[in-house]
């Protein structure tokens, strides 16, 4: 997907939404576990009722993985079920050496599909690059994380006054420009987008810790609204356990269209839609 | 395992070779793709020709993950032929917020039973310690890593004159000690090993980057050998593809064992055995 094909999106569905698929056999209503694949089963039930009101979905594959070859086949099913025309996020944060990075890249776009993955800076440019050779897919940088540990090394400062965060942004758009590149950008405090916004003032930021993880959608919105948008706000326990029982998808649902109105009512005051 | 048993291991087999099954089926015997899992097949022949020569097994997860489903049975069923008594790495370069890490963490060290993973240190304490909460398993932490890309930001130097790499050593050095957590040490050059030593002097490193990556066996233990050995030196495409044919697993035999023979000089003029 190009940057414009996500912008049109966004516009036209009127939601930078992101719904996380970090889903948990113990967090699912009980009635799935006897279906023969519940993981996907549950998948399924929240596309159907959340597809029309956001722009992508994030499957978690930490949560897919923990259950071998049957949870593959879970994320392999799920990525076919997902419409065409939403953006697809492999929150895998992988890097690893060339041809290993190589080996991850075919999996999450070639193998299941996907139209991105997190990728983690850590190892530098070599483990970042083999994910930029494949076709209108695209890389989401760990930047600056919204949990706890990213005191310990994020804002770590050189001598010239550079944190981690900074470096890893500014040497990696010199890898690729703002058209195939995204940031993890953590959504604790409004202003520490803002402040990552002065080093990234065209690129897409994935917003996590929205919702469960405590931060402010009008905070996001405030700091990190781009002429283009330039966000895609990720929510996913809050979503996927809104409810517990049969009718959680129907809970599901308006609970993303709560966010969803925030949403249209933000693009609207700054004049994107 | 314990450090203990494993430096018991390292002393009775007078080796201290960690072999990386980086399998790839472009790179194997062509006749082995004739069997219903050729990369199980290369590997079952592979630990037959090695398992006395090497105290370690390493699988590169992206290399099986790249087959999805297929992929990770071919894991578990070469997790499950790996002789007991052998330390098993999965080399996974995991990390992510608290959850997700135990995800990751319930992965390897219980679906798959490794005794190890390795984890990027980016995000933090928190996506750390997850790992260090299952008993007898160990974290291998990502520090200084043998690639081109590790000069971008695991040189960084803070105010303070202390690199990113010595950093991530001497925080995650108070999140667990050397009986739980080890580090990844690029063996490019052995005086950077040095370097290392001197943050984590009891630690095990495990060594990527000697064969194929270009360090020297010599160097590496010149610089990196301990009271305990304290070094892992992983070989992956020097042993697994030194031979091309039916004969692959004697040529891997004889490659492995050149390596075990240079390790057992080491071991012997360092008086550990």
């Amino acid at each position: 997907m190009t940057k414009q094909e996500l912008i049109n999106i966004i516009k036209s569905k009127q939601s930078f939404l992101c719904i996380g698929l970090d889903t948990d056999l113990e967090k699912i209503p009980k009635f799935l576990l006897d279906f023969e694949d519940p993981i996907f089963e549950f998948n399924k039930r929240i596309i159907d009722a959340t597809h029309d009101l956001c722009v992508a979905y994030k499957p978690n594959i930490a949560f897919y993985e923990c259950h071998g070859s049957k949870g593959w086949d879970s994320l392999k099913k799920t990525m076919e079920y997902i419409p065409k025309g939403l953006f697809t996020i492999a929150d895998a944060k992988r890097g690893d050496i060339g041809n290993t990075s190589t080996f991850y890249a075919k999996t999450f776009f070639e193998y299941l599909n996907f139209d991105s993955v997190t990728v983690a800076p850590y190892m530098g440019v070599d483990s970042v690059t083999p994910f930029l050779e494949f076709d209108n897919k695209w890389v989401i940088l760990l930047a600056l994380t919204s949990n706890q540990g990213a005191m310990d090394f994020q804002f770590m400062t050189d001598q010239q006054g550079e944190k981690l965060y900074e470096k890893v942004i500014r040497k990696s758009s010199q890898w690729a420009s703002s058209e195939r590149l995204m940031y993890v950008v953590g959504a604790t405090r409004g202003e520490g987008i803002g402040e990552v916004r002065k080093c990234a003032p065209d690129s897409f930021f994935l917003v996590p810790g929205v919702g469960a993880q405590g931060g402010s959608l009008k905070d996001v919105a405030d700091y990190g609204l781009t002429k283009d948008c330039g966000l895609l706000v990720n929510s996913s326990r809050a979503i996927l356990y809104a409810g517990k029982d049969e009718n959680f998808a129907i809970a599901a649902r308006s609970e993303a269209q709560q966010v969803q109105i925030e949403m249209k009512e933000i693009l609207k005051a700054a004049n994107l839609i």
